[in-house]
């Protein structure tokens, strides 16, 4: 089944707001094996509506709008669609008594505006909504279905899940999508996709496709398929050969964030980290503690920003930022090892750079990083110089971090490597 | 002018992307005079393309496309376009020695794939790309004209500036979007509505939009005018009367982030900062450290998840956290006068609290947080409890330590309080 999402509302067609519904609705739709093939944003007014809808009734069986269905004046999705499909719209007592109660429990009174929402077309099923005053309504109109559901994410998330999939679920043929995403981190997207190229082409029947965000490669896998078995079978296969020539660039098969699969292996070693930052301003550290729960292994983090605060709080000796200068290997290693003896942690970890887009010089330019981690037993690092602007070499260099401790555990198997927490 | 904006890629059609080059084509077509009525995406089927700039060259004058130019089997937004205008294409010799002269100097050699880029529509206007291999595209049919450009961001961007601006500016008529953005921190949306209401609903001639973002709310106001200056004037006094009924919770009228608005402050008294954070992991001082030039306010800051590096780095006795508890108004305040005598600083800003989802208790639930700043005359401190998950908690308590340092400066000019650099 093809399917068609309208996401209604002047206020986004100003500079300001993106649609993010239809992402939500989209994932929903592509596990129900429902494929969305087009995706229009358009404003609140009647004939532009009666337009956009009409359009995508002639092309699909399934349309889903979002948004519109609120008390006010500006709010002409319900009156579009009536009009469209030649229904008449009447007030519903059932809704107007399920908006009146809510009203009640909020302890306010309902306004005359607000019995507009009770307004439903001939023949529609009425889509309660419990996190909001705006029902929501489900047509079916010479084979095809139209789903209006309200703008406010929450609202529309929850009604979709209880009401509407049970719905689609009913109708769908069967057909669904399974997927799969890997990240890489350290490697460039050409890099990647020499590398996975040969092997991805050889599988047609799987949509590869692959994007990059700051610090990462993700690479997705899609296949759509009424053989569940199947399905796994070719994208596990996949998978593994795309695995097996990335390596352990390979951070994650299940599309994790980088921050959840270092939480995770700290955990599973019972081992602790500290961080010493300094042009990431403290991005490491937040990082860090995304995750709830971070306390059982995040003891602590300083931002250096002055020669003296890398000092005073790591033991970074002025003698060594004399000679070498802040932005150094040595610097690094010191920040990484300082912070490790002063909190006690498993692991240190040290960020030192030119964020940009002042400060650079030609032996030292702008996006030039190191870092580096320490252990009882010794310390490693990386001198990196990231393209880009501020907020993307912060973001990176804080990437190449969590990617150093990440690689440190590939090893901690190791005899000789094993962190005793 | 209307204008309608056709996102080119079935990647745009997945869970995982969304277009945000219409939001930018939308700010620079509205500061033309030019409003966008609908914005659609569309996969890369040729017939589905066909369709969707037929369709749109029926509502609307321009139309402005982004993607699909590549050299890929799946780039056919160029042959959809020709096919739908009846126009032949030809391989355009200059733009093919401009692609060809690309390759040569990053020292590749061109495929044949690459020809496809230098397919030019008969008629069709090439618009240059300075930073890809694929030329954009300017076609004028029947009274109606079609913009083609390159869906990579930084392409489209340099691309539209440079080429396709001027001459949409020579079509204009004149009537351009006069627009201005306040921003309010420290309440609700409902209470900043309740008071700027009855302004704005006197003000027709101008469209007022508000939008609500973690930590703060947006006032959008904004008036198609022929009239720059009669405009600007009558934005000038709505802008004056919200922020007489707002007061200082407006931080900005010029859309600034409360980032910017801190560091404008900082540098102007010459102060100094340093932070110490808990529950917030490190989003303060990460925060103070996004504007280029904060070394100049920033000292450092320090990340103490953990009771003893409380004490360790910021002086906060043990007795202190076992009488009142970690999460409190007085370890709040000694955290933020602990990091200020340490480093130095003008001001030192504490903040401990409970980020959840875990971690919390009927006395201190998730999300109750304690902020605190001190100068050397004294300290002030707020305790909020916030709603929402645990990045958005950790947001909100940032945005309020961030707040409370701006609040601090409205008042610095006062003699008692001058801030010696």
């Amino acid at each position: 089944m093809k399917a068609e999402i309208i996401a209604v509302g002047s206020e986004l067609l100003t500079p300001d707001r993106v649609d993010t519904n239809s992402l939500f609705l989209t994932a929903q739709l592509n596990r129900l094996g429902v494929e969305v093939t087009r995706k229009t944003v358009v404003g609140d007014e009647l004939e532009q509506l009666r337009n956009a809808f009409g359009d995508a009734m002639e092309r699909v069986e399934l349309v889903i709008a979002s948004g519109g269905l609120g008390p006010t004046e500006d709010d002409r999705t319900r009156d579009a669609v009536a009009d469209l499909l030649g229904r008449k719209l009447q007030r519903d007592p059932a809704v107007m008594e399920t908006i009146e109660a809510r009203f009640r429990q909020l302890g306010r009174t309902m306004s005359e505006v607000n019995k507009r929402q009770a307004n439903v077309p001939d023949g529609a099923a009425v889509l309660q909504n419990d996190r909001g005053t705006a029902p929501g309504l489900w047509l079916e109109d010479r084979g095809r279905i139209v789903v209006l559901l309200p703008g406010p994410p929450h609202e529309l998330k929850a009604m979709f899940s209880a009401q509407v999939e049970p719905r689609i679920a009913r109708l769908s043929t069967g057909v669904r999508l399974f997927a799969r995403e890997l990240r890489v981190a350290g490697m460039g997207e050409s890099d990647v996709d020499q590398r996975i190229a040969p092997i991805y082409m050889r599988r047609q029947d799987v949509q590869t496709t692959i994007l990059t965000a700051p610090g990462e490669i993700q690479i997705h896998l899609r296949k759509w398929s009424a053989d569940a078995a199947g399905a796994e079978e070719v994208l596990q296969q996949l998978q593994e050969s795309l695995v097996l020539v990335l390596g352990e660039a390979v951070f994650t098969v299940a599309g994790e964030s980088m921050e959840e699969v270092v939480a995770r292996e700290l955990a599973i070693h019972r081992a602790t980290i500290a961080s010493a930052e300094s042009c990431t301003g403290g991005l490491l550290a937040e990082r860090l503690t995304r995750i709830s729960g971070s306390s059982a292994y995040f003891l602590g983090g300083v931002v250096s920003y002055s020669n003296s605060l890398k000092s005073a709080w790591v033991d970074v000796t002025a003698e060594l930022i004399e000679s070498r200068g802040a932005v150094s290997a040595e610097v690094a290693i010191a920040l990484a090892d300082g912070i490790r003896r002063r909190t006690g942690a498993t692991l240190g970890v040290g960020i030192t750079g030119i964020a940009g887009p002042t400060g650079g010089s030609p032996e030292k330019p702008v996006g030039l990083v190191h870092v580096a981690i320490a252990d009882a037993s010794g310390s490693k690092e990386r001198a990196i110089r990231y393209p880009g602007e501020r907020d993307r070499i912060r973001w990176q260099a804080s990437q190449t971090a969590l990617d150093l401790v990440r690689r440190y555990f590939l090893y901690a198997a190791h005899p000789k490597n094993v962190v005793k927490g």
